[in-house]
């Protein structure tokens, strides 16, 4: 259906189209965009494409994204040691991290993880995170995963296999976001919000 | 703001950020989505670029996409001569063939004019088509532009640049879209609806 009758805009068009998000309209688009720009942006493009894909390791302590043997965040003496946040991927450290609210380091698990469909956390990433707590001497591990069944399950996944560990074990507060309205919160919210009520 | 701290990948970020319609989340998303691609595919996504980029050159007869001298439509010998329709870009062309309600050849004046603003199609474009409608003794013009003020502007500019010449000019009828309802069209499409009206 995407055929321009020209071999190569359509295979370009092709991979667009594999883009997460990324429709028919939206890969022609992006396919025509690239035929109008000069020469040296496509070159570049082409250059960081590959350069990402080969340059780009994961953390050896983290699991998150690296350039050298460490990520940006664990080569940092700045960082707070002893307290570390689990999230599922490097997307979701990277959007704590831009939000500044955060300044100890992370734990990256490596994917989402669906308990429900058998989908289970390899246990050699359980067994990374344990050494990694024991030979850090982390004293708290902040689980900061989504606010779902499998989030959910995915923490108590964690939780289990470091509860005999001397390490405290927390979690994101689930609430009412500021400048939200009780009015138009979902019913999970607000129970989880009840449940987590504090004295003022 | 697009800082992951590696700095191949924000590289790659900014890039995919000037796609047309895609943000910071959105450029963010491709590039992962990249980083988990098998480097085969990436390979092959920076080779399309490239040759997308250096082996399409304008159709020497329409200035549609071509690979070739001439382009995939202006090559074929059963499409149907003497009949021409005018876009504004090649990605009207293509639209149009998808559908596939014309089989005659195309005319790109290349690019989108707003002769309100200053942007008048340049005169060379104007007078390629009319040597093209002489040479190939064309008998109708189809102008394929959009239904706007500009489109409306851009149609005058060519029918006057070929009024002279024994050739019927046309355009796309408006009016009220098949399956639309009278109930929820905009006042300027049923005017032109009403204006042109045919007997039964």
């Amino acid at each position: 259906m995407s055929s321009t009758g020209v071999f190569v805009v359509d295979r370009l068009i092709e991979k667009f189209k594999r883009l997460p998000g990324v429709g028919e309209k939206g890969a022609r688009r992006f396919a025509f965009f690239v035929l109008q720009q000069p020469s040296g942006w496509v070159e570049d493009l082409a250059r960081d494409l590959l350069e990402a894909k080969t340059a780009v390791r994961p953390c050896r302590i983290c699991g998150g994204l690296a350039e050298e043997e460490l990520c940006p965040i664990c080569a940092d003496p700045k960082r707070s040691n002893g307290i570390i946040c689990v999230v599922e991927t490097v997307e979701d450290s990277l959007v704590i991290e831009r939000h500044g609210v955060f300044d100890g380091r992370y734990h990256v698990l490596g994917g989402r993880f669906s308990p429900l469909d058998g989908e289970e956390i390899p246990s050699d990433r359980l067994d990374a995170l344990r050494r990694r707590l024991v030979q850090e001497g982390v004293s708290e591990v902040i689980l900061a995963l989504n606010p779902s069944v499998e989030g959910e399950l995915t923490a108590m996944a964690v939780r289990d296999a470091i509860v005999d560990l001397p390490v405290r074990v927390t979690r994101l507060a689930f609430g009412i976001p500021v400048g939200g309205s009780i009015g138009f919160v979902d019913s999970a919210t607000l129970k989880l919000a009840m449940e987590g009520r504090r004295g003022l």
